[in-house]
């Protein structure tokens, strides 16, 4: 397939084969995959992950596991792909929750000043472990509040970040506070895990993402958050401390051209698109797409069954 | 006070006065009202308010109530005006739940098409009037659903539209019930009644207004709605079939300078911005504010106090 990319010129979208696996192979030492549509669908392993996975292992490739949804921490990502009869460790796997909590560390946010969270529990709990205190997610999913002419909403001022995921408990409550600590505490950070319009959260739809959350949040302010996750290159800075690899010996792995294959690219890793999840061969090969993978692939399973060959 | 416009050269922003107000007054054949914030704060009418209107009647001056608050319907504002002691006909009253409704009479919507809405009850009213079927809104507050792997949300494959306004019940069912009727409906409208960040909804703070909303289901539909509340023109063609009268002889008189003063701007009116609302004389005067009004005024009632002087 020949493309052409946005300055004109003329890109080479490879299909993975027996022919260039090892090419991808040799150069890589670590491989970053992204979770949902890559490694499962919902509650569903995607078929061969697990003896690609070992096979890698054995070979002596780094594995790390990139994922936007915020709505689980590390930890339950574990018990996950345990559950799953995936033996990964906790600290392979890099979400959106950890990588807000990493970004309020890194720039040193105060100990004493307070977190508002739009979000589930995988926020907060990457937050109180990384020492911070969260306050809102799933406690105040039940809380309405109707606007009336004498009432006040009172919201603490100590608040000096506000971290927005996936929420399906969202609602006026939790928009309302949100938007007071943006709007009216001095200074007071705008946090997005990640804006993906959409996640296959159930195995036959689309749903709303943390781009809708998010999306309410900049309509109420009239600002713009700070983006941690994918297509953002925050975590990466993590990765290479982690593993001291260059970037150019690193492969990202992933279905979203938009957040999975842009985050690499913009990282400087190779790419490589499995169609397993949200994108489509026609989607990729769409004149009006130019985000442009070195490599797809089937599933995660080919690089196993090419290798093989 | 003299301020630069965004093309360098300066304008005049005057204050009314004594002096000036015989001009404006002898030139406008109609005054457009916004609501909140110059007519009324919450439920409390605005000081001087209903003389200034009375004043105005009784001189042959048309009036006309213009609110981008989709809440109520034009019957419901009616009564509000009613129930404030100052007598309103629904006819002078424009709502953007009624533009919502007449943008899909003006465009021929389809009898047979349904219509989903994120908002209250205001927007449902105004389109069953206009002899539209309208589903979702205040019946779809309480719904709840949990995304899980094995779940299928059904939604009406016979919406051909999606109206978002202010909605205090928002939540995610709603959210992604509109989401798949815009991203799965071949052809689905997807039109906001405005995009208000926020509104004065209690007397003493700002909360999020409709453009909260809009701004969810932009994010995760990645699609720009139609808008036709203010500052969009829409309601102008309106008001000049009602009136016949050209929009220069007609003054705009408003809280907001993003959506009133821009509206009327954009519609050729002559402008004059109170300071009853959410703008102050700083925010006015503010060298990142590009948007300058004709006149300002501490309140409506000094279109009377500066006649009679």
């Amino acid at each position: 397939m020949e493309m052409e990319n946005s300055n004109g010129s003329s890109l080479q979208v490879q299909p993975l084969s027996s022919q260039n696996v090892g090419t991808l192979f040799n150069s890589v030492e670590a491989f970053i995959f992204d979770c949902d549509g890559v490694i499962w669908t919902g509650d569903k392993l995607i078929e061969g992950v697990t003896e690609t996975l070992e096979m890698l292992r054995s070979k002596g490739k780094k594995l790390v596991f990139v994922t936007n949804n915020s709505s689980k921490s590390r930890k339950q990502y574990a018990k996950k792909f345990c559950s799953l009869g995936v033996p990964v460790n906790e600290d392979e796997i890099f979400s959106s929750s950890f990588a807000a909590a990493m970004y309020l560390k890194v720039n040193k946010f105060p100990k004493d000043k307070k977190i508002y969270v739009i979000g589930q529990e995988g926020i907060l709990e990457e937050l109180e472990l990384a020492g911070f205190k969260g306050l809102g997610g799933p406690e105040d999913g039940k809380k309405h509040i109707e606007p009336k002419s004498n009432c006040h909403f009172e919201h603490d001022k100590d608040v000096g970040a506000v971290v927005v995921g996936i929420d399906h408990y969202i609602n006026y409550y939790k928009l309302q506070y949100a938007t007071l600590c943006i709007r009216e505490n001095p200074g007071c950070l705008f946090i997005a895990t990640n804006r993906d319009a959409t996640g296959p959260m159930s195995a036959s739809q689309e749903w709303p993402g943390a781009g809708c959350m998010v999306g309410a949040v900049c309509g109420s302010t009239q600002k713009e958050p700070i983006v941690v996750g994918k297509p953002s290159t925050f975590l990466m800075e993590f990765l290479l401390q982690k593993f001291q690899i260059g970037t150019s010996k690193m492969c990202m792995v992933g279905d979203r051209l938009d957040t999975d294959i842009l985050f690499g690219q913009n990282a400087g890793c190779k790419t490589l698109l499995v169609l397993s999840g949200i994108t489509s061969l026609s989607a990729l090969q769409d004149p009006s797409n130019n985000i442009k993978p070195d490599y797809y692939a089937s599933k995660v399973a080919d690089i196993l069954k090419f290798l093989e060959d």
